[in-house]
């Protein structure tokens, strides 16, 4: 049942910290509204958030804007990473472990030889 | 200038996996293409990913869907958090320092009164 | 009820077009995976797609992506004009209405004397 | 070059309201910020921000929400259908063909006798 399991596995963020966003979850029972397609949208939402800021920026303005905007841009990297560290938690999932997984499948699928200096997609190549 | 500082900072993985995440993108000589809007664009893009797997599902299909695809929804955390921890690590910021103070904002934006059972967004109370 | 009405207003599409549309989820019988979450979550995977395409573009290479690419660009607009055919039909929206609202909603909020040449958003004017 | 060319194919609104967008855009001289990327970010963007009227809302109280918030939602649809607008007639693109293509491809990767009340993906069947 959701939540899946105590989370021992969520090392994104301190334990203490973690702590925290729990008890602040949980002292406005708001634990009910939270499930796989909560948080997934509430993610793809303040990812949109983030995207916001460079909406129309053009390349020759992006290091203006990050040193101009950056404390609006380290707001919404912190609400995904709070909605992604619920995410986690929720799920009882092994964050350095599913990374560790992803990276080795991304090697396989991205060698060396043929990624270098690309930013095409593995299956362009 | 993009990188902003070197990411003593960046806590959301070890430091030796972050270590090995960034030694990825050395070797195929893709920080090059990493910058505010470009990796703001993939965790969007990413987190559209995650939202598939919730598309279509009903309310009771949930826990049948977290449990027949955890594979696949681990590989689409785990692209999260590897975008995520390279904007992080470029920025220079400090995850755990930025989540406080979002907690402290989000504290006083929902105070426990009027947010507790709640589902409203601040500027609807 | 969803939907809410038939679609006297969907003139996003010839009407013919539109029909088939209706046609091809009725024969599926597809109308009851179709909600305002269902779809609005539709739309933005759909859009997500489409933002594929410049993921990694610079602005120099823009126009050289649109002409390479234009056979899937075209893919992901249909894609969405669909869903928000469906969307649109459901609702019963009279489309030609609300963007004249909007339009008239976006003059007041872009007053050509401050937005003209000008990328900011109206509440930073 | 973009804009490729006049849009006698933008078939999404009346042609009309159409050039009303257009001189809209003109006055305030912003084809200059519209490209291929410009657009699908802000068509993404204005496609969160209608999935945002959802986020939390359960299966059953869809229809309330629809009812109570339509004046926001048929905004939220409107600028979608605006900014998709502007990328179709700048991609010079005749939407009822595209349209027609796509339903054409949809109806061969879903034929009736496996999609029927099935909300699988093609690649699932």
């Amino acid at each position: 049942m959701w939540p899946f399991e105590h989370a021992q596995y969520a090392t994104m963020l301190s334990r203490s910290l973690l702590d925290r966003l729990l008890q602040f979850r949980s002292e406005r029972d708001w634990a009910q509204f939270h499930n796989l397609r909560t948080l997934s949208t509430s993610i793809a939402l303040e990812a949109a958030e983030l995207l916001e800021h460079t909406q129309w920026v053009r390349d020759s303005e992006l290091e203006q804007v990050v040193t101009e905007r950056r404390p609006l841009i380290e707001q919404e990297v912190a609400d995904i990473v709070i909605l992604l560290s619920y995410l986690v938690n929720d799920l009882g999932l092994d964050v350095e472990k599913a990374v560790e997984a992803k990276l080795a499948l991304n090697a396989r699928k991205y060698p060396v030889a043929l990624a270098k200096g690309s930013a095409k997609k593995y299956n362009e190549f």
